[in-house]
C-alpha cells in the first residue's frame, strides 16, 4: 500500500477520467441526496423530486416472487427476456390499443435505461446526431454524449404544446443530418401529450426523412383526458421504449421493455448479450405477476389524479400559477420567473425552508430550465395535501 | 399499419442497424438456446455451457428478500448503491484480505456487466485502445468495441499459465500506447490464476506505462489451492470488478461492485446516475443478506471442487487429457485440437449426441479457440458425474 501511496501525485497526473465520462449529473439524485441529509437531522421531507410512484408494486407481483423464491434458481434468463414475459406484453398491445404485435419483437430491458443504451447502441454509429426536445428527459442526452453521439436539442414551446413538430424535424434533417428523433408523451418533465393526430404527423416527418422515431412511451397508462396511442399504431418502424417503473409502480426493480422492427432484433439481442446478459429475472417474474394486478394500479393512477386536481387548485394560491398543460404523466413544470432567475437555488431553498424536495428546471432544460420546477406528484394524498400547505404559507412565495 | 407496409422495402434500405451493433454473439448464450431447443423436445440435457451456479442465493439473501417484500417499497436507491450495502462489501475486503477499503471507493452496480460498461465510459474515451488476454471473456472485447474504444489482444500461451506479462504490458504500452489492460485471476475460459508475484508485477508494469489496471476478481471465492490476491492489496489506482453472480450463486439477481480510485468515484457516479439510475433494489437486499450465508455458500464451492476433481480423473480416460492448469473459477478449457478444428461444430456435435452442453473456444480466442471446449462444473455433482459417463461412452473420442 505504500508504495502505491508516494506514487499518488505523480499517477493523479497522468490517470484521469475519460472527457466522455464528463457528463452532467442528474441533478434529481442530487437532490435526493439533499433530501436524505435532511430527514437525517429528524425533518420530515415530502419527495416530490423523484418520478416514482410511493407505491411498492402490486401484491399480485410480490406474490409470484414469493413463489419464485421457493420454486426457482433465478438464474440468467434468455438475453431477450422470459419468453412468457414477452409474450405478455405483446398482448398488453392488443387489450390496451387494439394493435398486433409479435411477441419476438418485445426485447425485455433493464428498466427503460437499458432500452434507451441498447435502441442508441443499435441504431446510431459514433458521431451520429440525434433530435429531442428541450425541456426533456436529461438522461437521454447525457447517454448520447457518454456513447459518442451528439443531441440535437430542438427547443420547444407553448404554441405547439411543448413538443416538438414535424417542421422541426425537416430542418433539424436539412441542417444537422439527423439520424434520429426521440419524443415522450406524456412528456417529463411538462407532463404534456401529444395530441394523436400530431403524433402520427411527426412519424410521417421522420419517415420521410429517414430518421429513427424513437417513441417514450414510459408515462402510458397515466393520462388524464387526452387519448394515449402507440407508434406502433402508426408505424412498424418505430422504435418504442417503455417499462414497468412508472404505471407499474416498479421503478427499483429495474424491468421495463422495448418494441422495435423485426430487422433490429438480431442486432439489439447481441448487444443485449454482452453488455446486460439479461435483465433481472427476479424482476422479470415481478413484471409478469404485474398484469394481475391492473386494478391495484388503477387505484395508484386514481391517486395521482386527485393530487393532480389538488395542486392545480392550490398551488396557483400559493403563488404559482404558471403551470404547462398538465396533461399526463405525474409532473407538474412550473414557470417560477417571476420568484427566481436560479432554479437550483431556489429548490435548495424550498428544501431547506418547506422540507419539500422538488427538482430545478435545468435538469430539463440548461437554459430556460433556471425559470422552472417540476413536482412529482406521485406520493400519498396525505403527502401531496401538507406539501400544498407548506407552499400556501411559504413567505417566500407571497409578495 | 397499411401505410408504414407500403413503405417497407424503401425503409429497410435507408434505416438499419449501427456498425458498432455488429458485435459477434457472446457464442455461450446461443448454445444454451440450442441446448433449451434439445429440452423443448424432451432431452435431459446437462448444462456445462454457461458459468453460472446451479443453486439459488443463499437462504440468507432469500429470507432478507421475503422480509423486504413485505416492508419495503424497493424504489429506485442511490445511483451508487444502498451505503449499508457499500459498507458490507467494504468490510469484506478486510475479512478476506486483510485490506482496508473506504465504503465510499464501492460502487454497487448491475452485475458485472455494468462494472465493464461505466469502467470503460468512465476511463476511456472513444478510440483508446485497451489491452485484454487472449483467450478471455468475450465481452470484454465486444463492449469496448460497442462503445468505440479498440480491444487490443495479448496472446498468451501455457508457458505464463496462460496470463499476460510485464513484457506483453510494456509492448503493448510501447506499440499500440494502451490506456488499460483487463486481467482476470482466475481466469474466464481458462482457470488459470495469476501467482500473487506476478500479479504485483503487472500492477507495477502498468504503473510505469500509465496504463489503468482493471482487475476482474468475479471468480475469487472459487480457488483449489493457489492464493488469492486481490489487486487492491497492491494498489490503491486498481479498478476492481467483483460480482454477486459467481461465489455468492446470484446471476439472475444482477448485482455486483467496483472498487475505484476516489477521484473515479464522482465521474463515475454521474455516467450510474444517467444510465442506470440505479441497480436492482431487491438484489442489493439481497447481497446484504448473502453475506450472512457463508457457510451455504463454502458448501457450493465445496461441491464445486468435488466436482473438479472427478473431471480431472475422468476426461482423460474419455480421451480429453489436455486440460489447462485449472486453478480457480469453475472452468475446464480443454485443449480438443487431436479431434476438430471447428470447435463450434465439435460442441454442436457433442450437444446432440450427448446431450451435453459446453462451449466453443472461438467465444474466447477468435483463432485458437476453435481448438478447445469450455465445461463449465458448477452443476449439481450427479449432473457432473453423469456428464464424466456420457463423455466416456461417446464415440466420437474414442480413437
Amino acid at each position: 500500500m505504500s508504495e502505491s501511496g508516494s506514487n499518488t501525485q505523480l499517477r493523479d497526473a497522468a490517470l484521469k477520467a475519460s472527457q466522455r465520462s464528463d457528463v452532467p449529473s442528474f441533478i434529481v439524485m442530487d437532490v435526493m441526496q439533499a433530501a436524505a441529509a435532511r430527514e437525517a437531522i429528524g425533518r420530515r421531507v415530502i419527495h416530490m423530486e423523484v418520478g416514482q410512484p410511493g407505491t411498492p408494486a402490486p401484491r399480485a407481483a410480490l406474490a409470484r416472487v414469493g413463489q419464485a423464491l421457493e420454486r426457482d434458481t433465478l438464474g440468467y434468463t434468455l438475453a431477450l427476456g422470459m419468453p412468457a414475459l414477452r409474450e405478455r406484453i405483446a398482448r398488453y398491445y392488443l387489450e390496451k390499443y387494439g394493435v398486433t404485435v409479435e411477441p419476438e419483437r418485445v426485447v425485455v430491458t433493464t428498466g427503460s435505461s437499458a432500452g434507451f443504451v441498447l435502441a442508441f447502441l443499435t441504431l446510431f454509429d459514433v458521431g451520429a446526431r440525434v433530435a429531442l426536445p428541450s425541456p426533456g428527459y436529461p438522461c437521454y442526452r447525457h447517454v448520447l454524449n457518454a456513447l459518442g453521439q451528439v443531441p440535437v436539442p430542438l427547443v420547444t414551446d407553448e404554441a405547439s404544446r411543448w413538443m416538438p413538430t414535424a417542421d422541426h424535424i425537416d430542418k433539424a434533417a436539412r441542417e444537422h443530418r439527423i439520424s434520429g428523433l426521440i419524443v415522450a408523451s406524456p412528456s417529463n418533465p411538462t407532463g404534456t401529450m401529444l395530441e394523436p393526430a400530431r403524433l402520427a404527423e411527426l412519424i410521417a416527418a421522420c419517415r420521410r426523412n429517414d430518421v429513427w422515431f424513437i417513441s417514450d412511451e414510459i408515462y402510458h397508462g397515466l393520462s388524464y383526458g387526452m387519448r394515449e396511442e402507440t407508434a406502433l399504431q402508426h408505424s412498424d418502424d418505430a422504435i418504442v421504449v417503455n417499462s414497468f417503473s412508472k404505471y407499474f409502480s416498479m421503478t427499483g426493480w429495474r424491468v421495463g421493455w422495448l418494441v422495435v422492427p423485426g430487422s433490429m432484433v438480431r442486432p439489439l439481442e447481441r448487444l443485449a448479450q454482452n453488455l446486460y446478459i439479461s435483465p433481472p429475472a427476479v424482476a422479470q417474474v415481478a413484471a409478469l405477476g404485474s398484469f394481475d394486478g391492473m386494478q391495484e394500479l388503477e387505484r395508484n393512477t386514481a391517486v395521482y389524479a386527485a393530487n393532480r386536481s389538488l395542486l392545480l387548485d392550490e398551488l396557483p394560491k400559493a403563488g404559482l400559477a404558471r403551470i404547462l398543460p398538465a396533461d399526463g404523466a405525474f409532473y407538474l413544470y412550473v414557470d417560477v420567473s417571476h420568484l427566481t432567475s436560479d432554479s437550483h437555488a431556489f429548490a435548495r431553498e424550498m428544501l431547506m425552508e418547506t422540507d419539500i424536495a422538488a427538482t430545478p428546471g435545468i435538469d430539463f432544460d440548461p437554459e430556460r430550465g433556471a425559470s422552472y420546477v417540476r413536482f412529482c406528484y406521485s406520493g400519498g394524498a396525505s403527502d401531496i395535501a401538507e406539501a400544498a400547505r407548506r407552499l400556501r404559507s411559504w413567505k417566500r412565495l407571497q409578495r
